[in-house]
């Protein structure tokens, strides 16, 4: 079998090309935006062939999909992690803030704003790429919450008989001036440390109010 | 003066062509997004020259601005009309839920919702758009509502020390799901009457919770 084994180290290779790939083609889309975009431009910031593109990633949706998918990791991963923590919290309020702190957090993170952008900008030419950022990054956050609210209101400290509206409301409170400011005057525009405190107490306390027993 | 006095009809028939240049350059940015527009194509479709259209509008800027503002007036004065109301209420829970119709209607005009994703879409390559589009169309409602929420304040009938927050709080309690559906998945998927009444019932109550004395 030896004949047909890639070489021992041609996984990695393979792997460190495909993440060459990854980095060249976030920076295509976000500069230049998803429609004007080519393959060919991403292979050539990679240094690769478009063949190993196209052995990569079959087709440039593919590979915006597989971007929104691993920016969103991350993000998912805190948010999950917080959510998780709050179901079986012993101190509501410091457990909420941490939350909001963490849903806060993406606003720091250019990249994903303009990620954001982009997806939005093309959602009407491009419907699946919209789904799949709703799909992948929106709702998969609302549903960890959602899973944390559901928790608290089995344990009698929160009433929230319908966990996901209140998912939906604890970010709105907190993300709906913020987000749209970042989406419409961009990243110089950032609410500031003490501002983002102020946005944590005010939008805890709103939730709590509504929402604590 | 008669010989450089206008013909009697000149004002009606610029005011004509003024609101065919509006009405054709709308329908080119929705489509084609604003920086794949050209004046030519604006010119073409509202059956006038160019330099008519340059004649009306300066350059490009002033005539997205001047759609931006044009669309965002109807909706402005509902949501000021509901505001002044709410101010002066009698009854809190009918009036709160008056305006909220009034945010959510938003959503039922597809080409407010094509405008928003096109200027977002467009923010980082164009910010004076995405200013605009804050100041003339965000900005303006939260002050309308916080001008409500100030007055409720001052005669007791709500505790919104902070009415700019409280008018975030609220948009964000109403608006954050169904503009984030629409945005990521298109106007295909928007909440049907059922949905929109149980969105305005619980965003509602969460509000009057929080902030009802």
């Amino acid at each position: 079998m030896q004949e047909i084994s890639p070489a021992p180290n041609e996984g990695t290779r393979s792997a460190q090309r495909r993440a060459a790939i990854v980095d060249a083609a976030t920076t295509v889309f976000l500069r230049q935006g998803y429609p004007a975009a080519s393959m060919d431009e991403v292979a050539k910031l990679a240094a690769v062939s478009k063949q190993t593109v196209y052995k990569h990633f079959r087709d440039k949706e593919t590979l915006f999909v597989h971007i929104i998918q691993g920016m969103m990791t991350s993000a998912d991963e805190a948010i999950q992690s917080a959510s998780g923590a709050l179901g079986e919290s012993e101190d509501l309020p410091r457990d909420l803030r941490t939350l909001a702190r963490v849903l806060l957090d993406s606003l720091r993170k250019p990249r994903v704003l303009q990620l954001r952008r982009v997806v939005i900008g093309e959602a009407e030419r491009f419907p699946e790429l919209g789904r799949s950022y709703w799909d992948l990054a929106f709702k998969r956050g609302i549903d960890s919450v959602a899973e944390g609210f559901t928790r608290l209101t089995e344990r009698g400290l929160l009433a929230a008989p319908e966990p996901e509206i209140a998912a939906h409301h604890f970010a709105g409170l907190l993300l709906w001036m913020p987000i749209n400011q970042a989406m419409f005057c961009g990243t110089d525009d950032l609410p500031d440390p003490t501002e983002v405190d102020h946005l944590v107490e005010a939008g805890v306390t709103a939730f709590l109010t509504a929402y604590g027993r």
